[in-house]
């Protein structure tokens, strides 16, 4: 059997970690997979290379990283997780429970930071191989709420530093994504609590894993 | 006056480095540049993002990097390249002498690995802004004399640690980059003593830079 990859995605505070964890374990739990693995990762950041390249873009030089050097370290992150991660745990027939994928590149550098959407959509190409997720979560909350909670819990790094308009776009770039690709992209209400939260993923999920 | 960006290029132990040193002096030392300042600098690691992703391209993960990844790695190191240093130099008239550029990437990744070249090309593009040398000097040395000259100085890295068979498929990339951009690339015969290589290279210069 084929794996299948699952993206989580939205803007910061929206909740994806803590709801990737409730989906693992629920999932692990779950009579209908036969055996499949689960498999939890993230970009950037779900290798060996890819956590050099975290710290890289997110903790150190920041404000040094020219916008196009920015987009080329994203994809060699992601093309090295496709290669040593995905495609290996997909051909294994695991669940891949995945933090941020090709839609956060376009959310954030083509709708955040105004860089040139062929050219990201073309370079995700490239990084990936033409991998696409089988179904991408997006958790949908206000800017303003998803922001106070990462502040609230401690996690400010880079893109949380930046401004509320550059979150505002990103979020615009989440919205327009989830209406043109409705058959990959699903949205989650992510304002209520968090297990309306997962009670709504595991519906989902329910219906399109089968 | 508009600057001049001069890249040196060649296999491992070609003697780029020796070559761009005395370069450098002869130039600093030169009336006709009216007091333009010379600058030298290379890719990977001509900034501080360069330099750790040189860490990471060049020192760890050696063999865990996968090709792909490794050519954004190069895309990001070159983009950030050209805006903190290259443009900004030859905006203020500099004349630049770069170890390595764009047809290193053609000729070690495209002919060297086998990756697509219009692939690699167009990375180039997208790296560097469309940014192309003024002059490229091709220091043409045999493969086996090369990197039997970079072994004896001791430095070992991740290209030369490749097996010779690598290094002639770069050195074919070089010979067909000569032929086919005959205005912006010329070679210099690097077989000869350094004294006879840096005359070479000084006749070439003040012709080309008049």
């Amino acid at each position: 059997m084929d794996g299948k990859l699952i993206v989580f995605e939205g803007v910061e505070g929206s909740g994806k970690t803590t709801q990737i964890q409730k989906c693992q374990e629920w999932l692990q739990n779950c009579d209908r997979l036969g055996g499949a693995s689960v498999v939890v990762t993230r970009e950037p950041g779900g290798t060996e290379l890819g956590v050099g390249l975290r710290r890289l873009l997110l903790e150190g030089h920041r404000d040094l990283i020219h916008d196009r050097a920015e987009l080329f370290l994203y994809a060699s992150d992601r093309s090295q997780h496709v290669e040593e991660v995905l495609k290996p745990q997909l051909a294994k027939g695991a669940i891949i429970l995945c933090d941020r994928y090709t839609d956060s590149t376009v959310a954030y550098q083509a709708y955040g930071r105004g860089l040139n959407i062929n050219l990201i959509n073309q370079l995700n190409q490239l990084a990936t191989d033409n991998l696409e997720s089988d179904l991408t979560l997006w958790l949908d909350i206000e800017v303003e709420i998803g922001l106070e909670r990462a502040r609230q819990r401690g996690a400010i790094d880079r893109m949380e530093q930046a401004d509320l308009a550059f979150h505002q776009l990103v979020q615009q770039g989440y919205q327009e994504l989830a209406a043109a690709y409705p058959q990959r992209i699903v949205r989650v209400d992510a304002s209520k609590s968090q297990e309306e939260v997962q009670a709504q993923i595991q519906e989902i999920l329910r219906e399109k894993l089968g």
